[in-house]
């Protein structure tokens, strides 16, 4: 409920046409639903420009699809069923089949193409499902994004190369694991917002991706922000968000 | 050096005005200037859209006045000295003198304002200073944020009796130490890009702001991106990068 | 053995009635039964208040059948067998059936309803298993808790939405994994009580729960208490142990 | 702003003697007082029953004394100052004298006494400042409590011999740093709410009281909670939202 | 080789018996077999008084068998075989069926029976494993301990009824989990070199043993000694060297 | 490209061969094979002296089939898979049979042998598999490696023993678990490069290596390296880096 | 209070001498003098055959003196206070000037000599400070160590020829920094009790003596203990309960 | 005493020149000297290449100067102390004066130059005493580094603008704080031998250099080594062993 919401709301009351309790009880019944186990959030949506998405993990099959029904007949977005297991994604297809499986990822009604710029740099080929992650996400809001894929700074002529493209870019995704160097080479390079993801690819000392966000975040490059260990979806909703700013301009 | 100077190298080349041996000095020459005990590096600001800017710790206040200098005599840009400490300060208003300081920041040539909504919600009065920081830096590059301090989650009202600034805002830097739920709060409120600013403010199991850190990166709050632990500069550099992407659009 | 029943048994010695090798004997015959494997402290329900739990990992089956029949048979309290695996569950019920189960969680012997206003908040509806854990426990004290699910940061309104019940209620347990700031935003609302338990949901850094515990550890709110990660039922014995207070007062 | 209030208001507004506007103003001007470096939440007084308290570090002298008069002129509650700094505590007592100084603590205005059984037990005597810590913030609120120096677990006799003053405390508080062993022992022994302060007291392996927080949390004795290293504060508060939840049943 | 067998040796070099490069192989020669995969280490038994034990992880069963026969056929002492799969035991079974197995420790070969007063005192049942361990291989040695089950601290009464049997003890060895505080609590009732392992059991803030192993190397009681986590193996070890020093006095 | 070939490229552009646009594409097309999923590197062979070797975690059998044609195709080298899992190797060797299994490494195409005196020494039998993935690795750039297993430090005769074998060395790749104080003693013993891989052996306090790691990096003697945790490969890459220094001197 | 007196106290009650009431409180007075600030325990010398040692850290020089005063007034045995600084070293000289300063550390009354071959060995010089503490603190007992100094392990061949004293030794302690291969070294010659003190000595990954505690705990020598880190009077102490055994039997 | 020495001894004995108990003393009697606080080891340079350096820290003055002039007046090679701090470098220097002094590090005797081509490259200017320390060593064994300062990553073009001298270094040690690229972007352009040393520089995130140790080890470019946080003297030592490897063969 915005200002304008409460405005209309206090006028109504002004006018008789709501009494206090009525209202007071307006207040209380912001838009989201309750399921019992999960509350969903319609209202998120018009607030922060982005729809519920459903984290799968410790959720039962069936709780996955009443949500997903939930926020496919009373929202108009896009929805997501993130890190699904097999078994989630089985009750989800049966209920609602129309949708997009990448991996552990299931998305409905994806959002009208719309124009950006975004590029999703991978420094390994491990790092691929974390940049899949991210894509469709990005998918979702209408985004197809440019891929670069294998562009580690151990070979750094394979980056090079690809210069242009990142001189292009309006958001840069980088995602790597072990180290996490992309981050600040592509950060040297290119003016653009830059959102790092560290993954949790590598062993030992790579730490499950400890190693590569402390890595990010002790960069020498200005300006580089990064998200959590091998979140492809925090770092789509990021550039979103950023997409968003350059389109309210 | 861009694809645009290097085309019309080569052009030169093929006429016959550089030759070989000559272009590939130009190559090498790239536009950074060696002191010796460093490299000053004037492309970045083409490249990046930021400035180099000068990081105190463990250089010698001879060592800072000589590149403020090469800064203010070779660049045009604004000019920052960040983490300083006493004796670098004295030494380089010495030096140059027509400088604003704010704590341990130096700043020269402030760039001419630019309008820009950013917000700098601050969790405590104890994250000031890394507050200010941001707020320094922001000012260089010609954009004066919104203001929000002591606006900590443990007193949600303080927080949400500025809303409609949150609302506004075109980019939200959050810092805070000790837990650092301001950023989950503010992502959660905000439609706009949100970075999170740990800080090291808190004691015991605040683990030197460990635990901020680990925390926005946690967040249940979607889009949301984090920087360093105190890194106030690296926050309002990411906030220009996001300014600069929605002024080429 | 308490004072009283130390004070009478030193009138017996006095009167003559129990010679001091019988007194050192009981003495040392503390009202606990050892079953070779395990000692089972009936004392510790009149010391503490709170009857021996058996903690499933690690044992046998047939230890765990052992030990909840001394328990049912010597004892008059709730009994209750926590973190029990599939093949634990199936002996105990085999041998006592009258239990209630929840998840991994066995209770027989449920004490009469008492009346307290507990409510048990809950971040996400991945953290459900441990406030289902927690509910159970504080049944078989008699309490029967108000929940609250799905009540994160990230969507403040809902937790705003349920004001009155966090200002009503006597304790408030709220459970949150991933950066675990409800318990910093409940703390703020709230005049009763806190008890925060982080839970080990979320991925990455997240840290299974360590991210969690350090935050609500390095709150800004005063006077939260915070029990071990994933502990619902530490948090519900923590909560019994105060309604005992107010019952006593 | 409580519901009443809330109520209130809207009724105003439906009388006609409050315009909309005028009511969305107030519902944004909610009681606390902004200095500009800080905002004062009086309203935090009635909401959780404890007065905002003053957390020193990062403040300046200047900061605290405009705090501390906010809080005195326009509050009626008992004002603290923590972990102040020399500098700090002159500058306070300089501009209000009628204070109570310990250690690092300033309290004014302490509450008129009240009726409670508070113990704070330390396990030895460099655990002292906290507890001392503790001990002004119980005053502050009307409480004396009980102090048990010196009672660690290594020599168990001196903590049995107080076995009696346990058992008739109303909630304790156990203070211990290295390996924070006391907890666990108090939590077998008292049926009352135990709040385990882990110290930064020790070297080495204590690891400034990270090894004490951790071992609390892993304690085998059931329902005890636990708060931050050194936070005699925290742990004050958190009894005194006890003694509240019992004067109010 | 030690000191008379050096002596011995260059006394035959001396008398012509033995060339100087026949010494030099000697010297080399050093008494351990040498199987390709692994060095049969003959001499430390005679050294350090221990047999070689195999420590069975990442061993292929056949290479566990070789080992074994040697040990048996050019050894006189005990065999141990340590942290064993199935597999692995079912190989070594088969080639030397005349052994006792404990969980997955094999034993061959016990020595004959010593007088000695070991305890073995064990905090929780889920502990047990660990302290199996350490009583086999006390076994291996001769020595059959006493076991004390259950004695954690959270029920301090059950600790203080034995006592008499910790003042009795020549050696104490304590196995806690969690909070590992049993060390403490023995460290402080008994005289006798007390030897602590921290064991794995526990979940979340135990750390897998990290929280107990900090928390006995931090503890107040005076000289206690601490083995590696879940180093049942270790204890035993280090409680037969002391056994050995008070044989040889 | 080198910079005889950037001159070589600049004196065609000079003569009117070459015209820009196209020396700026031939600048852009450096020598590696972009697949899609993965970019092979075949220049860095000549750059470094390093074949690409492939790591197969992540990536699914198609692609790694793919990755060892292109290699085998187009380069001449020898070719590796290195934690190759069985669906993997399977794939592999099915379409290019010609290979060397040792454990998860996959080899084809081995390089002529080479004179070299590298000897790796491990310390406990658990750590074979490493040695085993350094061995490989050696071998397949020609070199045998003269192989010392089981020779750790709590037997430093068996150490001695191999006294003349270490001082021949030309490196030494040193593998050891647990504390991994293996690679201080062959330091302070050997005159040639030591290359120290810490291993995940050992439970408990050994955390899965990294307290191997930090003990080799805190090693008193002077001038040992450290790779990362079970790094075979690594290793063996800095045995072969040195061998190719020594060859061309 | 031991068992003969406990049972000389009952038949004191029996005989009608004592009083039931008087017998409780006698129960009470356990034999520790409490100074108000501190528990003075004479008792524990009986109980762990170890005086009371005042740890310096945080207590006043004024309690340090009286606490030094109560223990020479009313016990017998030798006094020690530790990790004192100079104030408080000043405040119990001026009070009680016959004492033995060592570094940080002051002894009253050493016991008389008595017969024991303990070995204090040491890596480097710079961890002497840590010996000088296990030294004086083995003085106080009446114990004259044998010290070798600078024998550690990357110069193995210092510490060979010490192999006799090794063997000759009743106990090892063993005190190194940096990576603590020395109680590797020394547990795998020697077959006497070896007492491992990790020290803080070293930089960066020595991580201020973690690193070395791990290490230790992690090592492949059977039967080595560990006390904490730089905990030179835990490891004396320790020594002694081993040699009181040796005595006893 | 190496293989030759020792038969030479065996021949003395068996010719009868000298008498078994000579032999045997002379087998102790390796060439260190004693000075009661330091064992001198003159030996070890014969065996590892490498001169004692005398590390500073924890030792006194005097301390530094007898070890010193035992090393320069019964040895011949360089003679290195490190991290010493004022007051040793004065003591030093007036007992000899004839040193060069860099930083911490003094230096005395430095070897005849020597023909090498070592690389010394650093990521930026507050790693410049790391540098310093490492070309200090250096220059002791004869060798003149080639210093690249500044070359860090964020700036790539500066290190591409030196890829010629990279191309030709013997040996390179890359030195980074913060998160530690450069390592990784060295060892995809060279194929020298490549030591990379983490430093401390950097602050939050970074965690003292331990970020940079993890990345380093973590890194996609194969066959680089790690040395300790800041040790630039075993980097340089490590670079030594390479360079004897080289001129041996």
């Amino acid at each position: 409920m915005n200002e304008i919401e409460l405005r209309e709301l206090l006028e109504q009351v002004k006018a008789g046409n709501i009494g206090p309790d009525d209202a007071l009880n307006s207040l209380r019944r912001l838009p989201f639903a309750d399921l019992g186990h999960a509350r969903i959030d319609h209202h998120r949506s018009l607030r922060t420009g982005a729809p519920e998405a459903i984290y799968g993990p410790n959720k039962s099959p069936e709780h996955c699809v009443s949500i997903v029904a939930e926020l496919l007949d009373n929202g108009t977005g896009p929805v997501l069923l993130t890190r699904a297991n097999d078994e989630q994604i089985d009750a989800v297809l049966q209920a609602h089949d129309d949708a997009t499986v990448v991996g552990p990822t299931v998305l409905w009604r994806a959002a009208t193409p719309r124009n950006a710029n975004i590029v999703v740099a991978c420094a390994g080929t491990a790092d691929l499902p974390v940049a899949d992650e991210a894509c469709v996400v990005l998918n979702a809001h209408g985004v197809t994004p440019t891929r670069l894929n294998d562009v580690g700074v151990a070979g750094l002529h394979r980056l090079l190369a690809e210069l242009d493209t990142l001189l292009d870019a309006e958001v840069v995704i980088t995602i790597a694991g072990m180290e996490g160097a992309l981050a600040t080479a592509v950060g040297g390079l290119s003016a653009a917002p830059v959102i790092a993801v560290p993954t949790s690819v590598g062993y030992g000392a790579a730490l499950e991706g400890v190693t590569a966000l402390l890595a990010m975040h002790a960069t020498c490059a200005a300006g580089i922000t990064v998200v959590g260990i091998d979140n492809g979806f925090g770092a789509a909703m990021a550039a979103i968000r950023i997409l968003d700013l350059r389109d309210r301009s």
